[in-house]
């Protein structure tokens, strides 16, 4: 298993404990120095907050914990390819590279719908690998959401 | 004075805050049903976070305030025109719509490097107004950056 399989797994644990309370199953973990220093799971529903994206949880937590808002020499780890938003968000916190598990048709702003961070007329160009543990990332979301429609007809 | 420039007058108070601290001068109010239910202004540098953009903290509070992350009846005055993070922050929050003061020639995606908000691939399209106030909005940007560059020669 590579390096960039090993954390995907890490941010696939975090994605399964969002599963767990009835969040769409998406997780983040941020990586330094070959160590995870933060790590998020969405929890949108729970706490009633469209900003409470995996991502964005993880950025915020580990900005407190290196005390500085340039991430300079972190990777992001995320299970489904980052929204506007979060996309965004990793331009804004200089974040060296994003790598994602599945892509999103819907709202995929790192190379599907748009590719923000390849765009050079942002002050910043996190490095992007999309489709790392494509399968089971896409795989956990999509068993989510056929129980929802099976609870639905119920 | 129209209810427009009313609130972009409390936005830039809210700006003025952030100049206060020395922090990049932008300010964000949130508009229900007439009030303003969250106010915030720009900390990035104090908070050592790139999340602490005005519309970000000014969102944040809205949820908490409403508890729901559903902003449907609400609108946001920003005096800077929205980077993709917190254009793409107010689609997730369903905000109703974006009202902005100066165009950002240099991350602006309301209209100027891009119009997320106005992409119908997402599933919510807030209504954008850019230039409100936008003399004043720009003025007290503009001023910032060159007392920066004053003290940076002195």
């Amino acid at each position: 298993m590579n390096e960039q399989e090993k954390f995907m797994r890490e941010a696939l644990k975090e994605a399964e404990k969002a599963r767990k309370i009835e969040e769409v199953p998406i997780g983040a973990v941020i990586v330094q120095n070959g160590k995870i220093i933060a790590r998020a799971h969405n929890t949108k529903n729970k706490k009633s907050n469209a900003l409470f994206h995996a991502e964005i949880l993880a950025l915020n937590k580990c900005a407190k914990k290196i005390g500085s808002w340039r991430l300079l020499d972190c990777d992001l780890y995320v299970t489904l390819e980052p929204c506007p938003m979060c996309a965004g968000a990793c331009i804004n916190a200089r974040v060296r590279s994003i790598i994602f598990g599945a892509y999103d048709a819907k709202a995929g702003c790192c190379g599907t719908l748009y590719n923000l961070p390849n765009d050079q007329r942002f002050n910043h160009r996190p490095q992007v690998i999309g489709g790392v543990l494509e399968k089971e990332c896409a795989e956990i979301l999509s068993s989510f959401f056929q129980e929802l429609r099976k609870r639905d007809k119920q």
